[in-house]
């Protein structure tokens, strides 16, 4: 078998085609549909799912060329989705940019981004491929399913009792799917068996919610140099993460008055409430308990790797990244 | 050959299908996602373009309860679009109901469209033949261009010189190609030759194209009871359609000084504004002028027809549509 592509020619390898895409869409007519959507696709990002894509067609021995167009696809419709829930969370800077809805308007986002939606079907549908109708499909119930975790975040902010297990379910599908769909599609391209791409799947799926635990954990409790962003922001909005739910389900009476206090008061100092939020989750050793949970799904997404047919040096690069992406030395 | 279905009973079809689906879709979690789409999809309408889609394959002696998935799909796009143009033009009532931005709110209809973009995908790729992947990328083509006509159509509010080539051309985007892309997936259902398929586009181009200018007509000329909503409205919405466009063309200077004072009047009686462009339009003898571009049209949609190689009887609920939808006699 041919020696593998690293993670890194694979990023490599998308970025190029993006720049090339990109700047053939900005110049197509009418410019104010076309020019947000260069705009959006230029905008960076690590281009991880079309790289997981790339990385599972690779693994199964496919052919990682006649994957790339489906690859676009995949990063296409993830930008899309940030784009419309930048104008749903009224989210005005995505990645030190303004959002589309800000550089241009409201209209111009909503518009743009339901040209992106189909854009990335036409990516998608340029595959030569026997199963390419099956991967279609699939891509659909990601796409539909990336929705319905979207709708289940903005439900979850008007809801006064989430479940932990509502939250595992909402981050499964807002976070993880993408990603597990994007490997098995990956899979599917290759001609993996259909088992080996289901194992392809679940390993995504668990990798996606160790991330999201431990990006949710890094919110709080992250070096704000290495963070990259501005920590607390989860605190400030109230959002029901993990460490949220659980200091609830944890705290003492005593606690729960502090936490609800802080969770209904409408005029506070913001770095108050964040020292006041993290003390009582430090109180609760959230950080151990988060961590803990969050390792569980990366060690079965390790699993769920190992029973992959495959021979063992070739899933090299996607231990590689699931260390790389949950910031792992070991 | 068997016998052919009339327009009637393929509408039924689809509507007792859509009444179906729409009452498992609004059983779907999370219901904030799911009701607002089964409440579009419940708020009616003629159902043409999937009648169109199933006449145009029962005309090539295709199968059509194997075409409803696909019908269904274009029925579900095009109340997609609907709602989010509902949006982006402020327009607050739909088949005089409230628009679903109005019924729930806008972070609804953003996110319950973008699910029936995806759900019109899911449809489409349920549908079972050897051209699926041709049919779904002239699905995407299609809907790609409805987004461009929709920007042009943007566009052109704030653009003082419109010619009337624009006009047309956006309108055929926005308008005339999903009808056209729906006669052409149902020839390519019934596997009719490409030639065929590219007639039965042809038709839908045209057809659409003579059916938008008479609507723009009957807009201002109508007898409101028959025209079943208020006349008038491109008027005073200052919108550039082919009776203002060309009323600017041939204007004599005291006529055009008239013309600009109404377009630019802030101020104004409704029903004056109305009275006074509709006058010009009549002294300028546009009523005429534009029933003859809209004749043409529709002559040259009959012509392709023709072209079509089918039997003529085979024809016949194709050119009763045609009559139909032109509200003509003969």
């Amino acid at each position: 078998m041919k020696p593998m592509f690293t993670i890194e020619d694979l990023q490599q390898l998308v970025v190029d085609r993006l720049i090339q895409e990109a700047r053939r869409i900005g110049q197509t007519q009418p410019v104010n549909l076309y020019q947000p959507i260069e705009y959006t696709l230029n905008m960076g990002g690590k281009r991880l799912r079309p790289a997981m894509l790339l990385m599972a067609c690779d693994l199964f021995g496919g052919d990682v060329d006649q994957a790339l167009n489906a690859a676009v696809a995949v990063e296409v419709f993830h930008n899309f989705t940030l784009l419309h829930d930048d104008i749903m969370d009224l989210a005005d800077i995505r990645r030190n940019q303004p959002a589309v809805h800000k550089k241009y308007n409201e209209n111009v986002a909503i518009l743009s981004g339901d040209a992106m939606s189909i854009m990335a079907y036409q990516y998608l549908l340029k595959t030569e491929s026997p199963a390419i109708q099956k991967i279609t499909q699939l891509f659909s119930k990601t796409a539909m399913e990336v929705c319905e975790g979207q709708q289940y975040d903005m439900d979850f902010e008007n809801q006064t009792s989430v479940s932990i297990n509502d939250y595992l379910e909402m981050i499964r599908l807002k976070t993880a799917v993408l990603i597990a769909g994007s490997f098995k599609m990956g899979a599917q391209l290759a001609m993996a068996p259909d088992a080996d791409a289901d194992r392809i799947y679940g390993f995504g799926i668990s990798l996606g919610l160790a991330f999201q635990l431990q990006d949710d954990l890094l919110d709080v409790f992250a070096e704000q140099v290495k963070f990259g962003k501005k920590t607390g922001g989860d605190i400030l909005a109230n959002k029901k993460t993990f460490l949220l739910l659980k200091a609830l389900e944890l705290a003492n009476p005593e606690q729960k008055v502090q936490l609800n206090h802080w969770l209904n008061r409408k005029d506070f100092n913001p770095q108050e409430k964040i020292a006041a939020v993290k003390k009582i989750y430090t109180e609760l050793n959230l950080q151990e308990i988060s961590r803990q949970k969050s390792d569980e799904y990366y060690q079965s997404a390790l699993k769920e790797l190992q029973a992959v047919e495959a021979e063992i040096n070739r899933k090299e690069p996607l231990i590689l990244l699931a260390k790389t992406i949950m910031k792992r030395e070991h």
